[in-house]
């Protein structure tokens, strides 16, 4: 039995199809179906459609949405910003219904999956992610959340912090974080060593966060390469932001993409506004899979942010310089099925069997959207339609 | 007689007021404005409002907005992008009917004025600028546009041009334009004889485009700071683009913003993606005025680019590294009242007197829509509200 049929929609290549949708997946997509009259039919009007997207790497547990605004407070060190965080988190709404009111915006530009960080630290204990679990488990069903253990204040510096990663895991957390080993742990080794280690023995999968720049940065990325490659978890490891990979050229960009790509780690940008940031397309020539993610939105860390994935892509597109249609299809890419792919999760499409969750939106085509998103979006979710509500 | 009340809104300094309006200009801005049950009111529900956006660098005979999507094709020179621009503009609809639904869609953002650089060369003649003329015609009232007769392909190497800058001013054109003086027709003195001496003889303003990096970039502004000093034409000279601002450092950074500030020069950035820029703040403090515009909207240029200027705003503060609120003030300033300072339009406020024109939508303070701009907004131009019509 069929649920429902869209009609008249523009698939990305252009073709002008119907859709039908038998228990919230795709069961056919095709020009011209034949129509029972008895079918529930949703004329798209001609609107493009996209699939749903994917955020491959956001804070539900650290995000102001849903709160006053709090003018952004310099700080002088990470450690300042981190207790700025704490005192500024402890006066506002609990985490889990800050966690909620993220979600339901998130959800509302067409976002069907995301990898959330989530902040453990030994005073934290798992009090943050207890507070993210409870709003995962009522968005259950509507959005997919894959979740981190992360280690925001270090994991060597803040002692007890690899005993509580590894309590995350055994309550269900599928990453184990990390987060520069040697600029903030001060230890290489020894951070990889617990969160290798954790990866290792229980089968979690690794995103590690590494704002170290230039040859220093390098380094971390070969070593977190070399432990991937001996642990076999290629295609399980992700670095987040590397920003280093923008600060070199030549024989030292080439060596460490060849490296990331033989080892399988994958690297999430979010096309930072005022660094050098990793080259996307440099890195995919040599075959390193690259993703995007919100990051921080609006929170202790800076005011900006919406969750817009589509926006997201623009701006990938924007700062790296995508003017051709391919590459703009790229940025989408990787808010979408690129993200899916680098954490693990099923990858969305417009194909038969996939779930039928998409975006319509009026764009001539996926390039046009993607270099000037429009706002105004109808969402289906698992072949329901979950926007205009 | 007050046309109108427009209750329940909040102002950027964080008060909540009423504002009525009488002859299109704010009459009565206060809390709790005693209303006549005559009198017509609109209730804001509590909006933050701001002044209607100024685009200070537009270009509306280029645009494809309206068209079909046209793939970006890349261009190995200036030459081949100018001719490939020529030969897709020629299969499009009339450039008048192009700039009108640009103006459109510029307008449905809140945007009430603009400068818009129209091609001016040998080849192109005054069709353009008479094209642009027919739409501003059209949009008198609604839209206030400044023209800058723009040699796009030079003006010593496009032999011819100079005269129909002249002819341009004589049709009412009110800014001369140049383009890379050394980098493009390959002398500088010359070039800006053409410029400058139009601009004296005539009274026009001057809009330079400087695309020239680095120290050479650099000297060219030092040339036009000397100029503009010599023939007393402080604050009617802007330099747009000005990369060469973004490539330098220490006393040569200095050096030239003092000099700019000491000549009144402007200065317009539009926050480009994937190079260095004007650092806006460095030459605020120096005493430089600082303003942006859209630049290129999808067109033969590069894909990007909708006319949102709270966007605009949002890309200026993302690429500057602006978190504080009074940082995120300044971006939006450049597209409102520093804009409009720059070009000498009227400059736009939510003060008794001035037009009342502004923009209302759901943001908790100002800094808060610029980092987060969001899309649904009521627009009032002059006391009346265009949209949601």
């Amino acid at each position: 039995m069929t649920d429902r049929i869209f009609t008249n929609a523009v698939l990305p290549d252009g073709r002008s199809v119907d859709l039908a949708v038998r228990d919230g997946r795709f069961s056919a997509i095709t020009a011209n179906l034949p129509i029972d009259a008895a079918t529930e039919t949703v004329d798209l009007g001609g609107r493009l459609i996209l699939p749903g997207f994917v955020d491959g790497h956001i804070h539900l547990d650290k995000s102001f949405v849903g709160e006053p605004w709090q003018p952004h407070r310099p700080a002088a060190s990470l450690r300042e910003r981190l207790a700025a965080e704490k005192a500024l988190l402890a006066g506002m709404r609990p985490t889990a219904q800050r966690a909620d009111a993220l979600i339901a915006q998130v959800a509302a530009f067409g976002t069907v999956a995301m990898r959330s960080h989530v902040d453990v630290d030994a005073t934290t204990g798992l009090s943050h992610l207890h507070a993210v679990m409870e709003a995962r488990e009522k968005w259950r069903g509507r959005m997919d959340i894959q979740l981190v253990a992360f280690p925001q204040a270090g994991i060597l510096t803040c002692p007890g912090t690899a005993d509580i990663l590894a309590a995350a895991i055994d309550e269900g957390v599928e990453v184990v974080g990390g987060i520069d080993p040697k600029g903030m742990d001060g230890d290489s080794d020894g951070h990889l060593d617990v969160v290798f280690g954790l990866a290792d023995r229980r089968g979690a999968r690794i995103d590690i966060h590494l704002h170290e720049g230039g040859p220093d940065g390098i380094a971390q990325l070969h070593r977190i390469a070399a432990r991937t490659s001996a642990l076999g978890l290629a295609g399980r490891v992700v670095v987040s932001h590397a920003y280093a990979l923008g600060d070199v050229d030549g024989a030292m960009l080439d060596g460490i993409a060849r490296a990331l790509a033989d080892a399988g780690v994958a690297i999430m940008t979010n096309a930072p506004g005022d660094r050098a940031f990793p080259p996307v397309l440099h890195l995919r020539q040599h075959g390193v899979r690259v993703f995007t993610g919100s990051d921080n939105i609006r929170d202790a860390w800076w005011p900006y942010g919406n969750g817009d994935m589509l926006q997201r892509a623009m701006l990938i597109g924007y700062r790296s310089g995508f003017y051709r249609d391919e590459d703009l299809a790229i940025a989408l890419a990787m808010a979408t099925e690129e993200a899916a792919r680098a954490i693990g999760l099923e990858v969305p499409g417009l194909d038969i069997g996939k779930p039928a969750s998409f975006v319509a939106l009026q764009a001539d085509t996926l390039a046009a959207a993607v270099a000037a998103p429009p706002a105004e979006r109808i969402l289906v979710h698992r072949g329901m339609v979950s926007a205009p509500s």
